[in-house]
């Protein structure tokens, strides 16, 4: 590859060679400068960390959820720590997986009794009406917004533009205290969207679901489920020992053989583990996020010859990092 | 599952039992519905059958994918080909696979002479200009289309309203002859968007690439690419088998290991092969496609208690099927 490269850049124009020499700012350069104070930690509460069996080499597979923070789908987030907390998910399994769709767990026979105290939730609690820290992004934003008139060069719009934007599924879509949701028009509400990585709560036709069965999204991001389906939280680590997993062939991708399922050996809560792993995401409100979402619309690497313009609010992947043990 | 479905319907009352007894048409009622003459067949000379070396079980592992009809990219779907005909990928293998990016194959020491008649096509290729056909389709769909005013009904609008519309990284997009496109503003150009199982032709910095290396999209739809890769076609079949491999843990995702690539047994065209398998795709030109976008856009299934009311033009899957050996 590198030889390629090399290749590529002998063939270049030397005024092209020196603009490589010195490459633009980047996402990742963006992120990676963004000063301690654009970092958040994540409550180590809010941690579900779920470990798979060892895969056929005998390699841990551990997968660490980030529970959605309120005012969004609490009711289904309590239900999910007590479930943690009575250990109910230990022995059961990983039996349901499609392509492009999600990874789905828990009691594959519905027979195992729910803890004290977990009940389904309501429907009425996909969304909530817009409460006021999203009210007080929004104005920030809206304040800062300027539509672009003519030919504007993208370079000049502000990072609010990118920021703030309506989407295929929504008026209004943007990130908001790290999650991206979404807000309606006509009753003002306001939801988490079903982004690759969300954790979602399966249920029947009728029932808004406990939490007990759990799935992920492994694919394209599935909007038409938002406010269909609550959405718990989100893989933050790990995602890939549930993307990579052989897709179900019966009904709906369920195994169609007990032996196809994927064990789950424990899930606790984060206050719950000895030592917890520990995280911190980028302050969707800062201003180093509003820069990384500019430049992810808007790429300047060498890489890019037609920067996009825009961008949907599920390819805007939330940087989320570890932090180190002290 | 079944069991608590019924709880559920029991606790409905009667007029909601009514409404499940008569379950409304839903996507996938209305291709099954399809007659005849909404469905094209896919040519076998568009055809690349591609088989991996059998799963760990002994499973064989076949991907097929559709090369991208003209005007688009037709500089790289000549070099694969040529590169087919050559049986060049044989004994290649896929040697990068990254989670929510994408799975890569060819030869990963780019050191394989490449057939006479295969070279770097230019990036001028990413986009054309706007043709007769798309432009004729364009304007049947804008013939047909009426927007909302006030608070309409969903269901009054029109089937063009949910098939032709602006997206997060285009002024327009929709599907023309089987295949998800955007259309630029200022120049009218339009191009191939990245959607999931979209064949990108893998480049360097400065290059345009050839066809050789060549990626599959699993995972959410990087559409930042457009204009920046060629797509070249897409999966059709079996991208399971490429979606579910082992994450690399390499430089970009670029396995450490030979052991860990995938080795690739053979790649041939439909014409090559004595009996291809054939296909046939919904026609996104009929009416029938125009209604399963609607209803994918606006679900009454009853599991559905929010139509979305809109839709990305990647999160549209093409209904495309075997068509039945003689």
């Amino acid at each position: 590859m590198r030889l390629a490269l090399a290749a590529a850049l002998l063939a270049l124009p030397a005024t092209t060679l020196a603009q490589e020499a010195a490459e633009p700012v980047t996402p990742a350069s963006v992120v990676a400068a963004a000063p301690a104070s654009a970092w958040k930690p994540i409550d180590p509460a809010d941690l579900l960390v779920m470990d798979l069996a060892p895969d056929a080499a005998g390699e841990p597979r551990r997968v660490v959820i980030q529970l959605m923070p309120p005012p969004f789908s609490q009711g289904w987030v309590e239900n999910i720590r007590k479930l943690a907390k009575a250990h109910w998910w230990d022995g059961t399994s990983v039996y349901r997986v499609v392509d492009n769709w999600v990874a789905q767990w828990g009691d594959v026979d519905e027979t195992k009794a729910l803890p004290e105290g977990v009940s389904e939730r309501p429907e009425s609690e996909y969304s909530v009406p817009l409460f006021p820290d999203l009210m007080a992004h929004l104005q920030k934003l809206g304040s800062e917004f300027a539509p672009p008139s003519g030919e504007a060069d993208l370079d000049s719009l502000p990072n609010a533009y990118f920021q703030l934007r309506s989407d295929s599924y929504a008026p209004m879509a943007l990130h908001h205290k790290g999650w991206p949701v979404a807000i309606g028009s006509r009753d003002n509400h306001t939801w988490p969207t079903h982004c690759y990585g969300a954790i979602g709560v399966a249920r029947s036709v009728g029932s808004g679901g406990t939490g007990s069965e759990l799935y992920a999204v492994i694919g394209h991001a599935p909007r038409q489920l938002d406010r269909n389906i609550g959405i718990a939280g989100r893989v933050i680590e790990g995602i890939e020992h549930l993307s990579v997993l052989q897709r179900g062939t019966g009904d709906a991708g369920v195994y169609m053989e007990a032996e196809e399922r994927t064990p789950i050996l424990s899930a606790r809560l984060g206050t719950d583990m000895p030592d917890p792993p520990r995280f911190e995401y980028l302050d969707t409100e800062s201003a180093s996020f509003g820069e990384y979402v500019r430049l992810r619309a808007n790429r300047h690497d060498s890489f890019y010859l037609h920067p996009a313009g825009g961008i949907d609010v599920c390819n805007v992947q939330i940087p989320i990092r570890r932090v180190p043990a002290e």
